[in-house]
C-alpha cells in the first residue's frame, strides 16, 4: 500500500478518545476498507496535559497549524460548540482537507455556509454523528431516499429528556424529581439547559429538515419548547387517552392549496413535548435511546432506532464517515453533498397546523360543554373528541382537537382561561400521530 | 444543463411501472439532485404487449441491444430471477454502464462474481431494493457502519411469513389456515414456496452477511428452515414463556478461542423460525413490515424498520440508488463497492451455537426430570430453565437450554424422542435474543 492517510483530530474528550481507540484497534480493517492505512497526524487539545494513552508527541495546542499541515489529509472535529470549531473547519476546507464533524450546534447554526465552503473547495463535509449518535440517519436521508419525496421526519433525538419523560411515566414523578434523578445517574449534565430547553433537539431538527427537504433550515428557524413545563398531570392525562409524552423534533412538508389555486409547499420545523399514541413506533423508545420516524411518499413509513449518544456510538458514526471521505479522497472526487435547491419557505409556528389535548376543570352544570365548544368554534378549531367526567359540583372536560393553525389553538386556550365556567386549565399539550 | 442521463429499464412489472411513474412525477427533483435530467431510453419487456401508460416506442423485447446501446448511461434491472438478468447485467458492465438492481435471488447467488465484474469495468452495482424494500439498510451497512465491527444482523425480511406468523399469534390458527388467509388477501403468492420455505429470506441473509462481514456468502451457504412446520402449539408455548415466533434471518460473527489459543472468527448465517422475547424490538414488528436489528461493537444496538415489499417502497429504493450511481457517473468515479477482504470461514449449522426451547409430555413419576436432564448433560447441553406442570399421571416439561452447537441440541432431541419416559415431544423451536 502507498503512504498512509493522515488524520488530524480536533478535540480529545470522550468521543475523541474513542475515535483514537477505534482507529488503533480496527487499524487493519480500516486499511482494508479504505485501501490505505490511516494514521493520526496530531491531536489538538486546549491544554497540553496528559490525555490518557495519547502519545505526548501527537498533542498540540495549535489546532490551526495542525489542520493546515501539508501532510494532513483529513480532519475530524469533535470539539463541539461554534468557535473555534467553525474557523478550524473553514481553514481545513481552504487547505483542501475533507472534514468529519460531530458538531450539531455548528451544523444547526451554520450548515449552509459550511456546505458552500466545502463545495467551493471540492472537499467533503460529513457529520453523521451530529444527530442520533450511531444511528445511520443522515446518509439514508441524503442518499438512500434521494429518489423519494419526504413528508415528515419525527424524531426522539435527545436522550436526556427522553430519560426524564420515561421516568415520569414509569414512576408518576414530577419533572424536577425526575431531573434530579437523571442528574444523579449522569444522564443529565450539571447544566442541563441545552437538553431540557430543547436547544440540542432544535439543532438536530434543523439538520434533519435541511437534508430532508433540500431547504436551508437553521436552529433559529425552529420553534422550540422544552420539557420543564411538562407536569405529572400531563403525563397522567396522556396515559388516560392511550398516549405517552415525548419531546419530539418534527420536520414537516406542508402542502396547501388556497381557493383552488395550485398547491404551494412549505416547511415547518418544531421541537416540543407532545402526546403520541402508545401504539406509535416512537412510543416504545425508552430511556436514553433515540429513534427517528420518517414518512416518504413512496417508501411509506420507516424508523431508525439506536443509541443516540455516548463515546462509542458517536465514534462509530465518526469512523463510518471517515471511511467514506477517505475513499472519496482516494477516488479523487467529493461525495454526495447536500442540495438546498428546493429552498422552500419555512412556516412560522403560529401558522403551523397542530392538534391539542386540553384538560379543563369546569362547573358541572348544564350548558358548560356547549359554552366551551362554542369557544373552540369561535376560533375555527374543530373538536375531535370530548370526554366529560362529573364529580360533585365539578367536572373534568378532556378535549382533543382536530388539526388547526397553532395560533388559533393557543388563542382558544387563552380564551378558555378567561371563561367564568372554567375553573382551571389543568393540562395543555400538543398531540401527534393520532389518525 | 447538459444532455439528459439515459436509463434503460429492464422489466415492467409492479416495480418497473412504479419506477417509471416516479421518474416522471419527480423529474424536476431528480434533475436537481443529480445535476442532470434523467430520461428513459427504453423498457425491455418479455412480450411487446400494451404496458399501461408506457409509450409504445419505448418498449422493446431486445433487452441485450438496449443495455448495450451507446446512448444508455445507466441500467435498472427489475426483472428478478437468475437469467436473463445475470447475462444482461454482465453485458451492461462490459459496455461500461452502472447497474441498479432489485434482484435478491441473483445477488444472493452470485454477488461475488457480479461485484468483481462491476469493479473490473469501473462501474457501480447498487441493490438497496433487494433486501427489506425501501428500508435504507445496505448502504448503512456498507458505508455508515464501515468504521465499526459488526457482531450480528438479525432480520425479519420476509413479509409473507411475518404476516402468517402474526396471524397465528393473534388468532391461534394453525399454519395452513393462516396461509390460506394470507393467500386470499394477496399477502402470499399462488406458489408461496419461495417465501414459506425461507428461500427468499436466505438470499437476503446472504446479501446482508456478505456486506456485514466483508466475506463472500451465497444463499447456498445459508442454513434454511421455513415456517411450514411451525404449529399452533409452538406459538402457544412461545407465548407462555413471554416470547413470540418469528422467521429470522440471522447473520453472526462467532469468535472462538480454543484451548487458550488466539481467537479465530467465523461467520454463521441461517434462516429459521425462532422464539424471541416480546420485549425484543423485533417482536413488535407485525404484519407485512420488515425490520433488521444490528449489533455492532461500538455503535451498540440499532434497528431499521419499514415496509419490506410492494411496488412503491421498492421503487423508492431503486430511485435512491439511481441518484447515487448517476451522481457517481457524473463525478467520473464509482462509489463505495463491497470488499470481501475479511473472507471469514462460514460455519456449518451443526457447528453454530444456538439455544432450544423444548416441550415434552412425560409420565408424571419421580425421576423423570432427572433422566431427561441427564440426556441433555450427556450431549454437553446445559439447561437454562425447566418448568414442570403435572396433570394426572402425565406432566409437561418445558425446557430452555443455554447455547450449544446446533448438532448437540438436535442430537439431544432425537435421543429424547426415543426415551420410554417421554410420551411426546410437543414443541421444539430455537430461541433467540434471550439474555
Amino acid at each position: 500500500m502507498s503512504r498512509p492517510l493522515k488524520v488530524a483530530l480536533l478535540g480529545c474528550g470522550t468521543v475523541g478518545r474513542e475515535v483514537l481507540r477505534l482507529l488503533d484497534e480496527q487499524a487493519d480493517d480500516l486499511a482494508a476498507r479504505i485501501g490505505r492505512p490511516v494514521e493520526v497526524a496530531g491531536v489538538a487539545v486546549r491544554r497540553p496535559i496528559h490525555h490518557g494513552d495519547v502519545p505526548a508527541h501527537l498533542l498540540t495546542t495549535d489546532a490551526l497549524s495542525l489542520v493546515t499541515r501539508e501532510d494532513v489529509d483529513l480532519v475530524v472535529e469533535v470539539i463541539g460548540g461554534i468557535e473555534p470549531a467553525r474557523s478550524l473547519i473553514l481553514a481545513a476546507f481552504a487547505a483542501g482537507k475533507s472534514v468529519v464533524s460531530a458538531n450539531k450546534a455548528l451544523l444547526g447554526e451554520d450548515g449552509v455556509a459550511l456546505h458552500a465552503a466545502a463545495a467551493k473547495a471540492g472537499v467533503d463535509l460529513y457529520y453523521e454523528a451530529s444527530v442520533a449518535g450511531a444511528i445511520p440517519l443522515l446518509r439514508p436521508l441524503r442518499e438512500s431516499l434521494a429518489g423519494d419525496q419526504l413528508r415528515r421526519v419525527v424524531g426522539i433525538v435527545n436522550g436526556t429528556t427522553n430519560y426524564i419523560l420515561s421516568r415520569m411515566a414509569e414512576t408518576g414523578a414530577g419533572f424536577s424529581e425526575a431531573l434530579a434523578e437523571a442528574t444523579e445517574l449522569g444522564y443529565a449534565e450539571a447544566d442541563p439547559t441545552a437538553d431540557i430547553d430543547g436547544f440540542d433537539a432544535a439543532s438536530k431538527a434543523a439538520i434533519l429538515a435541511s437534508l430532508a427537504f433540500h431547504t436551508p433550515v437553521t436552529a433559529a428557524d425552529v420553534h422550540r419548547e422544552g420539557i420543564s413545563a411538562v407536569s405529572a398531570t400531563d403525563v397522567a392525562r396522556a396515559a388516560e387517552i392511550g398516549c405517552t409524552v415525548k419531546l419530539l423534533a418534527i420536520c414537516e412538508r406542508v402542502t396547501e392549496s388556497k381557493d383552488g389555486e395550485t398547491a404551494s409547499d412549505s416547511v415547518a420545523v418544531r421541537v416540543h413535548p407532545a402526546m403520541i399514541p402508545t401504539s406509535h413506533p416512537l412510543a416504545a423508545v425508552g430511556g436514553a435511546f433515540n429513534a427517528v420516524f420518517v414518512e416518504a411518499e413512496a417508501a411509506g413509513q420507516l424508523m431508525f432506532y439506536g443509541q443516540g449518544a455516548g463515546g462509542q456510538p458517536t465514534a462509530s458514526a465518526v469512523l463510518g464517515d471517515l471511511v467514506a471521505v477517505a475513499r472519496n479522497r482516494l477516488a479523487g472526487a467529493a461525495g454526495q453533498g447536500t442540495t438546498g435547491y428546493a429552498n422552500l419557505p419555512v412556516r412560522t409556528m403560529a401558522d403551523t397546523p397542530t392538534r391539542y389535548h386540553v384538560s379543563l376543570d369546569v362547573a358541572d352544570k348544564p350548558g358548560v360543554l356547549a359554552t366551551v365548544a362554542q369557544e373552540f368554534a369561535r376560533h375555527d378549531v374543530s373538536i375531535s373528541t370530548v370526554r366529560q367526567d362529573g364529580h360533585g359540583d365539578a367536572a373534568t372536560l378532556v378535549i382533543v382537537t382536530h388539526s388547526a393553525p397553532d395560533a388559533a389553538l393557543s388563542a382558544t386556550i387563552s380564551a378558555l382561561r378567561e371563561m367564568p365556567a372554567v375553573r382551571d386549565v389543568t393540562s395543555v399539550l400538543r398531540v401527534e400521530g393520532l389518525t
